[in-house]
């Protein structure tokens, strides 16, 4: 597999890459973003996989979480791929443009983290695969990392990094989240989506619902924790995100969630800014000192 | 004067407030946004004004700094103008579009802090007089604040802060900059600059120029230190900034500056972030601990 390197900026100590490769998942160009920390000069160093939010790619968090400099005292790499296929995989499989394409939740910037199966969308909507197993591979192949990583991500992508985390435990160390959608099945961004890219049936649904996966898990030993921030402030709390479903959900499988909700943040960038250090610390801890957890 | 808020977000425990209002100076509207720590709920705070580069505007340094929680930390304010007159005031006071006024590097985003001469520009650019009396009256009168000044800023912005606090030393207790334009009479985007909004002598461009400023000082008695930054992989390091340029005529006056070089750095947002920390607990030392600075 072949990496195009486009740009790399120096910052905190470490390096911000920016690269480009032919995704064999997606069928298409994809981008990411590695913050690489200066400890990646002397060896391997664990990786935090970032996923955005919807109408974001690999630029959102790298540009305005602030992120690099805990993330380079802590020697930890971060990755933020882009939040969707882009460009062409805005086409179906016979290149005619995809109805809703442009919606801000739904194709472009809105990929969702799961696998299409619908005809319109499975020839590039495989954002699933695409973050658990071909991004990972692609790093181990071309990067100074270690096998631990874990994964956090922002609303859209909250929703990601956790259902990946319950659908995956043994890959993940840790896993975190700042206002994630929690129930996508039962919120009008989830049925928006789920439905396009899986179809009405919604046992399909249930496989990328972190609420539902949260309720077939009988025994949490061995997943791992799952450290989840929401602001009360949210303007999408109510309609979108529900974290008492996911509290619910926790609380009934016995499983090893801390919930904390903050009076007056809302849903913007500025919130993961004032609270990323503490998901770093959080991860460092399951990525460097407890083996056991992954 | 009034004041309207247009947006407020909680941010590491303070509020980022997003303002505007009808300036005098600039005869227009401005936006201009506003950090103010937890401690501002309990009494004044100091103020750091910082001053954006070339195309950004009041938003830029409040996303991709990273300054919030060290200055939610010291009980520093921070205000964030915008860079130049924006809207109707590209055009000149008979209502006639002002040629070149969409060009990266002159008209809106770039207004240089210089109070314009020339007939097209003198009507709305006067950046120098809203930055050095009107923001800070207006300031004075609707927030929590003390008297205590700082002032920073990147590119077009060190300039704009190096310029001002030299030209009003018993107005700031510290000035730093990051990758400032330290010459503008002798370098390209100057020159382009301050043709447009002084004309051709450039007797009238030196009352502008850092380097100018700094060569008539014979005692530096009571102006406040400076502190500077300067990446060594930054794209104009050689044609547009000269930090040598500033460090000669430091030494000659006996200037106190701290200039630092780091290998690597770009000029963009990521340098800033880097070493933002450091800025702050410079102007923090000299705003809070050493008022004879001022």
């Amino acid at each position: 597999m072949t990496l195009e390197l486009e740009q790399q900026i120096k910052s905190a100590g470490g390096w911000l890459k920016k690269y480009r490769h032919q995704a064999s998942s997606t069928g298409c160009q994809m981008r990411f973003n590695l913050f690489l920390p200066p400890q990646a000069n002397e060896g391997n160093v664990p990786v935090l996989y970032w996923l955005s939010g919807l109408t974001c790619n690999e630029d959102n968090f790298m540009q305005k979480a602030g992120a690099h400099r805990l993330a380079a005292e802590l020697g930890i790499a971060l990755v933020a791929p882009d939040t969707s296929p882009r460009g062409d995989a805005g086409k179906d499989a016979q290149g005619r443009d995809i109805m809703d394409a442009d919606r801000y939740d739904l194709g472009q910037g809105a990929g969702f983290y799961v696998n299409a199966t619908e005809p319109s969308w499975s020839a590039h909507y495989q954002m699933y695969q695409y973050i658990v197993d071909e991004l990972p591979a692609l790093l181990a192949e071309h990067f100074p990392i270690t096998d631990r990583k874990a994964i956090a991500g922002h609303s859209m992508g909250g929703h990601g990094a956790i259902s990946i985390a319950l659908k995956n435990p043994d890959q993940y160390a840790s896993v975190s989240a700042f206002s994630p959608i929690t129930n996508p099945s039962r919120v009008p961004w989830g049925e928006t989506a789920l439905t396009t890219y899986l179809g009405t049936d919604k046992t399909q649904w249930q496989q990328y619902d972190s609420v539902e996966l949260l309720n077939r898990i009988t025994d949490p030993t061995g997943y791992p924790h799952l450290l989840v921030d929401q602001g009360l402030a949210d303007e999408f709390l109510e309609e979108q995100l529900k974290p008492q479903q996911l509290e619910t959900a926790a609380r009934q499988s016995d499983y090893p969630l801390t919930l904390r909700r903050h009076p007056g943040y809302d849903h913007s960038y500025y919130f993961i800014a004032s609270f990323i250090d503490d998901h770093l610390h959080f991860h460092a801890h399951h990525l460097f000192d407890d083996p056991s957890d992954a």
